[in-house]
Formats: structure tokens, C-alpha cells, sequence
């Protein structure tokens, strides 16, 4: 879900990124940067923020400390207006010439490989297992020429860095997730001097699906990000998946206590670094009258309806079939909800120039449809399901919800079971995928489930529904508090200063 | 595929099973029995030998030792059979009346759904990772219908045991496979006396893969094994994933170092025990006329090419998919091959009735034209591809090979990797993957290769049709040596010591 978002609150943190600034300049490097650009019918270019939970909350950061932004083009207008800027530099704000972004004009080939095939088909599918193993992965020759450009697109990056008018001086290079695995080791391979964290967004494979990655290519990801100081994952279980990998893949030697793997003689720091919500920005934002403008027009289409809401990408991994299967069940199964609930699925679209997600969003529709010809009647829309990218109307459906479903296959962190409550004014029941980083926080107040069994995430969304009010308004309060810390700020300072204190010492 | 064997070889480890079978009479209990029925046009059942390397393996043991082999009814003919002897007792030749095999009359329907449903599309796909993951599997209302019937197939195997004429004095009973995961547990309960043995011929799912799985029925499957005294797997990797399993899913208290796991107040020793071809008795069934007939035939199609074989069984896990796209990579990549090298694909017909497996044999079809439209000319058949059961074409193929390809995604042992050494008489290159149990021990020898890795698995062949001819004879005769330990009275005496030892004594 693409969004923008205003700056504001945890000043303390950012007090602590600022004094860090001072020691040693800050770089982050991303593929997705804080600003992009689009070509209107006039041919003239014009700029907006990035939008993706990861660049909403560094932006926060970025806009307070003096950093350096490194990213790449991600369209042609992109790389028009980075060929337009002397050296791709930009203001936060995109102007041309600025001092906060550097965007690199990566040939739009080889950025295509690299992010579509290998990137988001290969390296996303494994760390989130989401292959038909039968078929798919097939690495073959082609995926060879495909790694070559990862290893360009990398290394595009490495050299940004190298070369940045903060490298005489020294710096700490912040690189983010699995787009950028192999460019801490080719920063360290150019810059000894520079502190780099990696930070993976994503969850960790654990090593038997790991192992489906080409031997050496499998070696060369995990290599790559020991180039670094220190590795940062959302949640403990990733973390350990990834020493688990460095040692049995790798032969590296980890240290499971320390929390530290030793590799061609350079010792990495491993850390948890979870990532929560600007509470009070979110806050703010969710009270702007075009947020109680879809209120208003949701809440004549749900009536006196209890209100299902889920909020995600149309990501395979997000798993909205069986999430409709679910409310299927729960309609078959507690005939007493037919009439009396709404489900809002606000699934937005993602990744359509990969097949795969062409599919899966076809099979979104199918099944709401068949849902609504199953049960829905002159008086009653079972599913209002809304494919069309709207900030807002997620902010009101997060607002308006009774119960809120976050059920991925498997996720990184999941930030909308963290907006939802912090936004839902004790309303709200969470029902939770105990495979979302999330869980290892939201779990104690939600009711969790396993994303596989339909049966038992129907069985939990009626529970969900049936849950007393003072016992829903507890537990919505109580994730709210949970959900409200590690914002992004404080998330950022606290890799910081994992990344100072050295392997072993923090985080 | 399906065979049948003569008995022979191995007196000494028959003569460990009898006195073994001397002090506490042996069940076999599994899916398929040694015997299964057919009906002819005119309405007579006949009978024929059963199939499947587990079967032929302890077809041997029966007909040496004083046991009695539980199994069910697997077709219309067989429940025909089941019901006209008397209890369902039949002899090992299928004689009405006999003491050697009780065939349980389960009904067809509840067959189907434990079988079809529960066993092969769910605990298989579990074990061997082979789920569409964002599509598949969706545990609704309809699976826990079908869980219902998988319990029911396994309680008339545990009554059908606790009931046996063998149940007033002392059992041991040694149950198989996935099918009877259940089993154990329902049979510890009704006959506390029993000695109980619990054998996966499947590899074990890591963690994360069997938290697909519902919560209860993982819960459930653990539990059931763990009623055994002794739990068996053909590798050390699919042990340790088990004790994961019951550490991590279960809770269970494991011991890694005794190999014990202990649940309930009850301690289940957890074993290794390998299973190997009995080499005199193959390479006799080898040397038989019907064999000759088929390499004659095989040398004219052949000529003085060099031949890679592959034996499976049309089964998503054998991966014959990228097998023939690692062939096709072979002739583009190494065009030096062309015209000189023949691919015989034996791809025997399985599981027909489920829908994924039909689409798969269509897609083995599918590549293999492509690659004869690509490549072949009016002299040369690159690949020859045959889906009817020839078990004689087989040994055919094994004795011709130069090359053995056996790259199973994920593979409990695989004998025909164990099988084709043997009769290969010095000649035969073994290409393996490093994901099959039979890596553990043919490992050292075999050019072995991840299955993903369709590139790799190209250079792997061209290396192995490159192989000097006496390293090829030297690792050959290695190979078949390896292979032809444990064979399967060995593989069943050893499990029998195990389980008489105790928890921690063996294994």
C-alpha cells in the first residue's frame, strides 16, 4: 500500500540519530528510495514520495539526520530525472541537485533482472516459501545471466557508496533487505573503513528451503551479507533462521549465545531489531476529513453490520484465498453471521508484471464473487472487495473495524495488524498469523492462527466477533501500547547503535 | 514400479529374524500387503505378488520368519478377497485361509480419504515440501471430514493388531510409513504389552514445513508415532527432523545426543536404519532372458551413443521435470553431445487419480517432444520416454547406462540410485541428489547435485559422460558395494535389535 506520510513525535530517538550523525555520516542504500517520479501526458516530470512501509519509516528519519539516501531509478522517469541531476543527486523532496538522495541510473535491462527476476521471483519466494516446488524454481542457464545483473545492480550500489563525498570521512552504511544482499560485501571489499549494517525486512528461510538456491549462489547471498558489521532481522525467529543458514549452508562459525557468525576472519553482529508505529503521526492522519469522508460512505454501505477488514498488497504471500475461504467457512459454519457481517478486503495491487500474481489476484475476485452468488441477497454484500490503491479508505476501514484479519502464509513483520489497532479506537479484535513477525509482539492480545487452516481461521474470526466488548476494548488498548513501540525512529536508533556497539555488544 | 522377487541370499540376518521371532512373535502392519487381487472379465479374482521396493523388502523377511502382515484392501478385488476369507486371513501366495496376511476390509470411501486424501495429498506433500504454498493446502471443513477417515483407517489397523491370535502373549509390532502415522499411539493404548516399532520410508519434514499442517493434527501426528517404542528413518537427516518436530511443534522433551524423545511419561528411541538391495538376488533377476531381450533391443535404438538412464516413477517429488530440462541444457550448452548421447527416461505411471500427478506426466510428455522437435534429427532420438510398466526394461536400462540420473526434489532413500550400480557391471556414472537418504552413503562416489539446479545438474551429467573409464569402474564398483548393505533382511533385523534394546540402546 503506497501512502505518504508527515514527519513528527519521538523527538528523543531522533535526538539520539542525530549525536550518532555526528560521530560518522550515515548512508542508507534501498532500491526503493523516499522520492519517485512519473511523466505526464505533457511529458513533464513530476515527483512524489516513495510509498512501502520500510521507506515511510526511514523517511521519518531521513528528513532529521544528516544522511545520505542511496537508491535506485525504479521507472524511465525515474531515470530521466536522475540522468537530469548532476550524479543522480537529489533533495528529499526531489528537487535536482540536492544533497539527501543519490539515484542511480541502473540500465532498465539489467535493473529488470535484477529486481523482477531475482530479486522479487527468486529471493522473496524463497525466504517466504512460496514455490510449487514441483516446478518452480528451475535454475537454469537463463537464471545465470539473471544473477550476473543482481550481482551489476549490487555492485551499482557498493561503488555509490565507495565513491559518496562521505567515503574520505568515515561512515555508516545502512543497507536495506534482500534487493541489496551481496552489496555489503562488496562495499567492505572497497571501503575497510566504513561500519555497514544489512537489515532484512523480510523473514529468514529456514536452511532445507534455503538449500533450493544454487549452491554457490546460495553461498554467495549469505557471504555477501557477512560482508557486513551487522545483520538486522524483524524478529527473533529470522534471525536464528539466518545463523542456522550461515552455519549449515556456509560452514560458518555462529555463536547462537553472542548471537554472532564468524566468516573469512570477520566477525558479524546479528540483531532484532523489530519495527512498529508512529503512533501519533498515525493518528493524526487517520482523523483528516478524507479519511472521515470513506467512514461516512463505509458506513452506509455496512449498516449495523459487524465489520471484517483486512488491508494488504495482493502478495502471495498475504494469502487473501484463504482468508476468503475462511470467511466462507465462518458463513457455512455460524449460519448466524449471514446478514449480520461485512468483510471490507482492500486488496491493492502489486507485482502485476509477474504471471503469478496476475493469477492470484484473478483468484481474489473468483472467490469473492462466488462468495457473493453463495450467500449475498438483495439486502446484503457479504465481501466489498476494492482492488483501487486508497490510503484513506484503509485509515476508515482500520477505524470502523470489529475484527481485523493479518493472516500472511508468512511476513517479515506485518505493520498493518500494528496500524490497525492503534487506529481502531478500542474497537478492534485481531485475528494474527502466528507466522507474521508480528505475532512474536501482538500475540499475548490476539488470537492467533495458523495461515493454512481455513477451518481453524473461521473458527477464530467467530470468536473474534463474539468477543465481549470490555475484553475486545482491553486487548485492542493493550496492542495499540505494543504497537506504538519501536517506531521507526527509535527502530533506526536502535540498529545504530547495535551497529557502534559492535558484534556481540547490542541488539 | 512394480516388480516381483524370488527370495534368496542373506541366510545369516534371516537367522538373526528367527531368533529373534522366537521369543515374541513379529506384525507388519502397512497400506500395501504383500499380495493384491484383480479381477478378470469372466469375474475370478486372481492374485499377484505386491509392488514397491518397502514390499518387495519385507517380502523377503516374511517368508523366512513365523509373522503375520496386516494390510488393507486397496481395491474393489482386494475387499472381494478380504471378504470371502475367513477374518480376512490369506497366505502369502493370497490362499484363502492362510496365517501369513490379514487384508482388512476397509470401506472404499474411507479408504479413499485416508489414503488419497489424507496420506498422499497432504502427509506426502508435508514430507517431501511440495506444496503450492499460496494455493495449496487449504485445510477447511472438508479436510477435517477426511482427517476423520485417516483415523478410522488407522484404528482398524490397531484393532486389527490388538486382536491378532498373537495378542494373548508377547508382539512386536512394526508399523510402516505415513499411512499408519496414527497407529502406534491408538495400539499402545489397547495393548500395553506390545512392543511397538513405527518405520518412516519418507523423509521428515523440517519445522517449518510441518507447522503447515493444522495445530492439533500436527500435534497429532507426532503423538502418534511417538506411542511406538522405537521410531525408524531411513536417514540421519529425516531423525533429526523429527526430534525437531517433537521439540519445537510438540513440546516434547528430546534428547540428541541418546536419540530419545520423551512424551507423556514415554520414551521413544528414534533410529537410523538404511535400507540397501539385496545384490545376489538383483543381479540374478538381472541376468534372466526377458532382460537380454530388452538390452538387445535397447543397443539396436542406442547404438554406439552413450546412454543416460533414469527409472522413477511418475511422482512429483522425482523431479523428472528438470531432469529433462538439465538434458536439454546439456545438448545447448555442450553441443558436442549431440547425436551422441541418448536419454531412456523410464517414467513408470503413479497416482493417477489425483489431479497435480496426471498434470505433471503431462508435462514430462510435454518437454520431452520439445526437446526431440528441438534437437532431433532423422537418425538420432534424443530422448526416449516410456510410461508402461516393463520392470524387466528396467534392469535393462540399469545393466546399459553409462549415466544414472536419480535427482529427486526430496527423496526418503531411492534404491534405484542403489539398484543401478549393481548391475551396471563397472560401466555406470551416478549422477545423485544430494536430497535423496540414499546421499548419506553413496554420497562419496556419486557427482551429486542440488535439484533446483537444473544448470548444474547439466554439468554434472557432462562431467559424469566424461568420466575416465576407470575412475567410472572404480567408483562404480564402490557404489555397488555400498548399495548392497542393509539389504532388507539386514534393514528389518536391525530395526527388530532396536526395538528389543530399548530407547537409546540401538539404532
Amino acid at each position: 500500500m503506497r501512502r505518504s506520510r508527515r514527519r513528527g513525535g519521538s523527538g528523543d530517538s531522533l535526538t539520539r540519530v542525530s549525536d550518532f550523525s555526528a560521530a560518522r555520516q550515515i548512508l542508507i542504500a534501498s532500491n526503493r528510495g523516499p522520492v519517485s517520479f512519473s511523466r505526464g501526458d505533457d511529458g513533464h516530470l513530476s515527483v512524489r514520495r516513495g510509498g512501502g512501509g520500510m521507506v515511510s519509516g526511514l523517511s521519518v528519519v531521513a528528513s532529521r539526520a544528516d544522511l545520505l539516501w542511496v537508491c535506485a531509478a525504479l521507472s524511465d522517469a525515474d531515470r530521466a530525472a536522475a540522468r537530469l541531476a548532476p550524479g543522480g543527486m537529489l533533495g528529499l523532496d526531489g528537487t535536482s541537485g540536492g544533497s539527501d538522495v543519490q539515484m542511480l541510473d541502473i540500465p532498465a535491462a539489467t535493473f529488470h533482472r535484477a529486481y523482477n527476476t531475482v530479486a522479487n521471483s527468486v529471493l522473496w519466494f524463497v525466504h517466504h516459501m512460496l514455490y510449487d516446488t514441483p516446478n518452480h524454481p528451475q535454475f537454469g542457464l537463463a537464471f545465470r545471466r539473471d544473477w550476473e545483473a543482481y550481482r551489476e545492480y549490487n555492485q551499482a550500489f557498493a561503488s555509490a557508496i565507495a565513491t559518496s563525498r562521505a567515503a574520505d570521512g568515515k561512515i555508516r552504511a545502512l543497507i536495506q533487505d534482500y534487493h541489496l544482499a551481496l552489496a555489503p560485501r562488496m562495499l567492505a571489499g572497497r571501503s575497510p573503513g566504513t561500519l555497514i549494517a544489512h537489515f532484512s525486512h523480510t523473514p529468514w528461510a529456514p536452511v532445507d528451503y534455503f538449500r533450493l538456491l544454487p549452491d554457490d549462489i546460495a553461498a554467495e547471498v549469505l557471504d555477501g551479507i557477512l560482508g557486513a558489521d551487522h545483520a538486522g532481522f524483524l524478529s527473533r525467529r529470522w534471525a536464528d533462521a539466518f545463523i542456522d543458514c550461515c552455519e549449515h549452508v556456509l560452514g560458518a562459525r555462529v555463536d547462537r549465545d553472542a548471537r554472532t557468525v564468524t566468516h573469512r576472519g570477520h566477525v558479524t553482529g546479528v540483531g532484532v531489531h523489530p519495527l512498529g508505529v508512529d503512533a501519533a503521526e498515525l493518528t493524526r492522519r487517520g482523523a483528516e476529513p478524507d479519511v472521515e469522508a470513506r467512514m461516512a460512505r463505509l458506513r452506509e454501505q455496512v449498516g449495523d453490520r459487524k465489520l471484517i477488514v483486512r488491508v494488504d498488497r495482493t502478495e502471495l504471500s498475504k494469502n487473501i484465498v484463504r482468508g476468503l475461504a475462511a470467511y466462507r467457512e465462518l458463513l457455512l459454519r455460524y449460519p448466524q453471521w449471514r446478514g449480520k457481517v461485512t468483510m471490507l478486503a482492500l486488496a491493492y495491487p502489486s507485482r502485476h508484471d509477474l504471471p503469478e500474481y496476475r493469477e492470484y489476484a484473478a483468484s481474489v475476485q473468483r472467490l469473492a464473487s462466488a462468495i457473493d452468488d453463495e450467500f449475498g441477497s438483495p439486502d446484503w454484500d457479504p465481501i466489498l472487495l476494492r482492488a483501487n490503491d486508497d490510503y484513506p479508505r484503509s485509515l476508515a476501514g482500520y477505524r470502523l473495524a470489529d475484527v481485523l484479519l493479518v493472516n500472511p502464509i508468512r511476513d517479515g513483520m506485518n505493520l498493518v495488524a500494528k496500524e490497525g489497532p492503534i487506529l481502531s479506537d478500542g474497537r478492534c479484535a485481531l485475528v494474527l498469523s502466528r507466522e507474521a513477525g508480528a505475532a512474536d509482539e501482538l500475540g499475548c492480545e490476539a488470537i492467533l492462527v495458523n495461515p493454512f487452516d481455513v477451518a481453524g481461521t473461521a473458527a477464530a474470526l467467530h470468536e473474534a466477533l463474539t468477543m465481549p466488548q470490555d475484553e475486545r476494548a482491553r486487548r485492542c488498548r493493550s496492542l495499540a501500547a505494543i504497537a506504538g513501540a519501536h517506531a521507526p525512529a527509535d527502530w533506526f536508533a536502535d540498529q545504530l547503535a547495535a551497529l557502534d556497539a559492535g558484534p556481540g555488544g547490542a541488539g
